[in-house]
């Protein structure tokens, strides 16, 4: 028997699923000692890797995996994490906010409490520029929806290379300021890995002009202060922020009553349940069968 | 000389449209009794129309001629309407207002009001189906954007043949219901001529479950009682009314204090006095060269 254990916020849900599976040879268990399969929320689990002897491969329900990427935490296991399924709900996400910013629905949400009927003037997506910082599933999934809206996309990655046919230029990160020297629209996508800490800062932020400015990628990107001062400057007109370095943000965090920053509670691509299940499904047969897993993730690149 | 008068909301943005295009033969002109093209609001000019004896063509700033085309009201002229510039902010409106609801933005800027990190399980647009009532240029966009959010995509019109391959079964205006039993989102682009009057009345909407209903087309179309009780009963889950029958509604209507219908002041594409005046500048030079117009209204159809 394969020995599986669950470690979620969603614990019930993913126990239901399996236990509806029945998938050959496995076995839920509640004990680490014997667990040698894992299907946990990274940050959850990251704590206790330790006590799991005989753990083989670890399934993360989670995209983001960099709570278990430290060199200080053991890594002689197989990590697979998900891929995919979240192009659609980040681009939901970034589309919904940018409507909702230029077109003044907080604004007729207003005046309806007061029956009042008056139009704005207003910008729409057609014509603008959207960059993209990283041109994966997720960036590529962004780029064919804001081609759709009208946009002008322009993607930014380590290479510089165009994956995909709906990035009308690519530049390498290199030239990241090119690239926001031109942008409407910023969506930094990156995973979190050295590489990308403080990525965002005053310096390249000063190369933006009135910009709206979303983090659906890791906390690390981005340099608190830098933002700040670049709202201040008007180089960003608004940001939007689903991730922090420390989540939660602590109550006296400056993001929080800043009248140009939204924050939401990282949910510009929460994971569903049925998704997670379908890809560890999958992933389970083939580590029955001993081949190799979907997904893996390098230790030392990080993603 | 080409006499032409403009009355507009916009006036002084089309004057200096107008000014600064040069066109030939073009005079503008205050004066009603010498002016032979109108470029105007609708709304503003059907009540003079009679105080130009020499009109032979006015150019409509809106999409919208139904003020124009009441049999009461003189059709001895050629008017024409404004097309194609509507899809994209259309499209924008309704997938900004579906995002919107379904992932609770106005609850997590009423969190971040309060320094709450919490997150709520939600709904995205991925397997949703949208049904598109009417499929000229505005529904065909809508279909095309509904499509890349991955929606199955449903049109309605009056034949019943699929107009895109962005729709992936269209039914004729007679077998609505059957359309309306599938629909997760119900949108009514349709223009108002008397067959359109109140075509969403409490019967049609009895056919639908829980859904997300948008009239950006004309208010005509709805019957305004049907939809209240539609609401109370489930049918609609909530609606987004951007057009009334008479605009604005008074003050007491009771859409405007009902806590599951938003309301907007006619602004799912309002029109750019720059589009507009591109269309216009096509068309006068036809007009000056005496060649057929575009977008010519049929006054018997009414569009």
């Amino acid at each position: 028997m394969i020995k599986v254990k669950i470690v979620s916020r969603q614990q019930q849900r993913y126990v239901q699923l399996l236990t509806n599976a029945q998938l050959p040879q496995l076995e839920i268990t509640e004990d680490p000692q014997q667990a040698t399969v894992l299907l946990a929320d990274p940050p959850l689990i990251a704590p206790h890797l330790a006590k799991y002897p005989h753990l083989q491969w670890l399934q993360s329900t989670y995209a983001g995996i960099d709570t278990l990427i430290s060199p200080e935490i053991r890594q002689n296991y197989q990590l697979t994490n998900i891929r995919g399924i979240f192009g659609s709900l980040i681009a939901e996400y970034i589309v919904g906010h940018i409507i909702n910013h230029q077109r003044h629905f907080p604004r007729y949400k207003a005046q309806q409490q007061l029956s009042h009927w008056q139009s704005h003037p207003y910008q729409s997506m057609v014509g603008k520029t959207m960059v993209i910082i990283g041109t994966g599933t997720i960036g590529q999934h962004l780029a064919k929806v804001g081609a759709v809206f009208g946009c002008h996309i322009i993607g930014v990655n380590r290479s510089g290379i165009t994956v995909s046919t709906d990035f009308q230029q690519t530049y390498a990160i290199t030239a990241l300021n090119t690239a926001l020297t031109q942008a409407d629209y910023v969506i930094s996508t990156l995973p979190a890995t050295t590489d990308t800490n403080d990525l965002f800062d005053q310096d390249n932020f000063s190369h933006c002009k009135n910009m709206l400015f979303f983090n659906v990628g890791r906390g690390n990107a981005v340099n608190e202060q830098g933002l700040l001062m670049a709202l201040e400057q008007q180089h960003i007109a608004h940001a939007f922020i689903d991730v922090f370095k420390i989540e939660p943000p602590t109550p006296d965090h400056p993001f929080w009553h800043h009248p140009k920053i939204t924050i939401t509670p990282h949910i510009a691509a929460e994971s569903f349940p049925e998704q997670v299940f379908t890809i560890f499904k999958a992933n389970y047969l083939r580590f029955q069968q001993q081949q190799k897993l979907n997904y893996l993730i390098d230790f030392k690149r990080g993603y």
